[in-house]
């Protein structure tokens, strides 16, 4: 086949995998989609990418772009045609560098998140973004879906932490906008419209990133709450007492931590007695540039006025740097403890903190009223608005019928996220999975944009089509 | 006329300026563009001015936006051909609500900036945005231009403090994009594609801003350095040393404060003695979430580690809020100082902070050997990397003078920026003043998806035509 031919020529007969040898590339992480490419590409410079894109357009082949391929919205899988190339960036992993007095570092769209933290780390620099998949996650998809995770509160999302991008275009060009400028007002905002696109406009190849100083000191600690209500005027005095200190602020419900200590025994509730029966923890996390003496002392300061006050009931404050980990590693075994126990239907979904209560309690109601004995598993980032409203199948269900009823779950709580003046995607995107709904809840006006836009920066349509919108 | 009679049906007749009443709206706050308009139009609310738009669109009548008509790029003032609209927000001046539990208020793009600080202060938040033009610039200009001031270097630009937007388009639709969201991942980031499109893409009519909490302290120092690079070594520290208190970084030199005291006798010079002889000073300033005490014991830990290295000469450390008041009032002095002592010729350039020193010695060595005897008036948010590096006639010069070498003088300075990877505008945009210099500095890919969004965007040319491209 002639393209097939042509991208062999351009990358290397080692990097055209076809068959059995793309299989891995054509399945999500969670195994919702299955798609089936022509071949995976994986191209190792951006001179490359700029190739195989160019011999795709000319084709009208779809490109796929994919990075660590952990989306969790179908967004790097290709549709089952047989027809698409996923175009896989994890050859591109080198870190060009770190510019330590401009507190920046560039690196390709195929290093890994881990990596890239690693390497700031030993030039003694943080870069702050953290998430689940920060293992095999990459930094091209982490651009691509504008990813969040825990320190968001402090350092913003993906879109925050990036100063440039190098991007492939839909036609083959490379727009070379590797800027490392914290100011730059000299036209049209294209960095931001590349990021959180999905790879539906262009491939981003490569960027420049913001680097912060490393804390000098940590402190976590988990706080016992007895509503939602409680825990967002919680939010409000960390916020004010900590300032930008506060680089955490997690909500997790009872389920889910008894979720995590029974699917993972040698992991304890971090609560016993009345606390333990409490609906809702937070996880509250400060990062210190004085001292560990400097951060426990602030802490327990604006914790402790806030038991005075009635609206934490209980705390425990990790003693040691073991014992933080043990409290952040309950949060982080959420997602795999849910996935041991069997499906489940995910929202990550965000709300006004002036407003999370009311869509807690109301959701849960109408989910119950709807589908009795259905679990809610919910956790997330309050302190960014962003829950991850779960359900799970109760005693009384099996997963076909959880399975069964997932649209129906969907719509009940995505209208309820609408109605709130919440989105129905916090930090996953659209992908496939939300792409139906979208319509249904965004502005018209945006919509048409949107699509003029895709129209104009993808003519041809070959980017990702089928993802977004 | 056809076109007038159906504005002042739409806004009323006392909202159609034209001739003299017109005047004040078709020159800019420098004085250096003077436009002639059909008329000014003043809606008063989306829906009057998505009327306007449509009639204008309609006729293919130019429509430009006008805010607190502040702008130092000549982006809100029309051309002479007497065909264009300027569409002034002022009437639209309300601040809609303010949410304390999710720190966000919704306001009118006519809104007074300083007007917005007060009604967050009054809610005991802080709207941190904060520059010279704050009692007549507006939230829409400020939107519209990406603007930045002495608090970027904490909250980051205007568009790292909008949630989201409400936008007339140029077909005179309205998109209701007032999310109060901090993560949103549900497609093309919209907003921050006209935020900075400087009236070309659409209207900003109203947006939702972040709040944050107010301060307990502040604390305030001038600083004597010997360099830039030494001045750049210090923001590292403060960087390292202060973390997110860090709230201020400016860069002045000598000769900028002597031109302040020069113009204004009852202003006082900072230091005296040899450290007077100095040729550059930082204003340094610290907002803490503690105390007051805290706040001085962390900044002259900081300082007193950064004088003992060297890398700082000396410091005057406010005593008082009045102090501190002063050596504010002393930087934000430097622009009327300017304007005082005649027209000067002003850069608003950003620069890696590593390349920062190389940037300033090479460009006022070059301007010297190609203009001897100019004079050079440098200053600004050295922690966001953004000089204000300004030129003035020297003894030897007259103003006449000056001004016919201004193209000359521009493009040598934007040149070095360019070769230091820097950007030809940091805050203050392109609008009339930078349109033709672009090209010459942008990627190319990048100038041709800028004129492909404004084409799809704008298909009739008739938002803020001759501005940004």
């Amino acid at each position: 086949m002639e393209l097939l031919d042509t991208l062999r020529a351009e990358v290397g007969v080692g990097n055209v995998l076809v068959d059995a040898d793309a299989a891995a590339y054509a399945t999500d992480w969670r195994e919702r989609y299955r798609g089936r490419p022509l071949a995976v590409v994986r191209p190792g410079s951006t001179d490359e990418v700029a190739k195989v894109v160019r011999a795709c357009a000319v084709s009208g082949t779809p490109v796929v772009p994919q990075g660590g391929n952990t989306g969790l919205c179908g967004g790097a899988t290709p549709d089952d045609s047989g027809r698409a190339v996923i175009l896989s960036l994890q050859r591109m992993r080198r870190v060009r560098g770190i510019d330590t007095a401009n507190d920046t570092m560039e690196v390709e769209a195929g290093c890994i998140l881990q990596q890239v933290q690693q390497a700031a780390r030993e030039a003694g620099r943080l870069f702050p973004l953290s998430l689940a998949a920060e293992g095999s996650c990459t930094i091209g998809g982490n651009l691509a879906t504008n990813a969040g995770g825990t320190q968001v509160l402090r350092y913003g999302n993906m879109r925050e932490l990036a100063l440039g991008l190098e991007v492939v275009t839909a036609a083959g060009d490379v727009w070379h906008g590797l800027r490392g400028l914290r100011k730059d007002n000299t036209g049209y905002d294209l960095r931001d419209l590349f990021i959180g696109s999905e790879g539906t406009l262009g491939v981003i190849t490569a960027a420049v990133l913001k680097l912060f100083p490393l804390p000098v000191a940590r402190c976590t600690a988990m706080l016992a709450v007895a509503s939602i209500e409680d825990a967002v005027t919680m939010l409000g005095r960390a916020r004010a007492g900590l300032g930008a200190t506060l680089t955490g602020f997690e909500l997790i419900s009872r389920e889910c931590l008894q979720l995590v200590v029974d699917c993972f025994p040698e992991q304890r509730l971090p609560f016993d007695g009345a606390s333990a029966q409490l609906p809702w923890c937070v996880l509250l996390e400060v990062s210190d540039s004085e001292s560990e003496a400097h951060a426990r002392e602030r802490f327990e300061a604006v914790v402790g006025a806030a038991i005075e006050a009635g609206c934490v009931r209980d705390a425990v404050i990790a003693g040691s740097l073991a014992q933080s980990q043990a409290l952040w590693h309950l949060r982080e075994s959420i997602p795999m403890a849910e996935k041991q126990s069997g499906k489940s239907i995910k929202h990550d979904v965000s709300i006004p903190a002036s407003r999370m209560a009311e869509f807690v309690t109301g959701t849960n109601a109408a989910l119950q009223a709807a589908f009795p004995g259905i679990r809610h598993v919910i956790f997330g980032h309050l302190g960014d608005g962003n829950l991850h409203y779960n359900v799970a199948r109760g005693a009384n269900w099996n997963e076909g019928q959880l399975l069964a009823r997932q649209d129906d779950v969907y719509a009940l709580v995505h209208d309820r996220v609408h109605a709130v003046d919440g989105s129905i995607s916090a930090e996953h995107g659209i992908g496939q999975l939300k792409r139906e709904a979208l319509p249904r809840y965004k502005d018209p006006v945006e919509l048409a944009l949107m699509r003029r836009i895709k129209a104009t920066l993808d003519p041809r349509g070959i980017m990702n089509p089928g993802k977004v919108l």
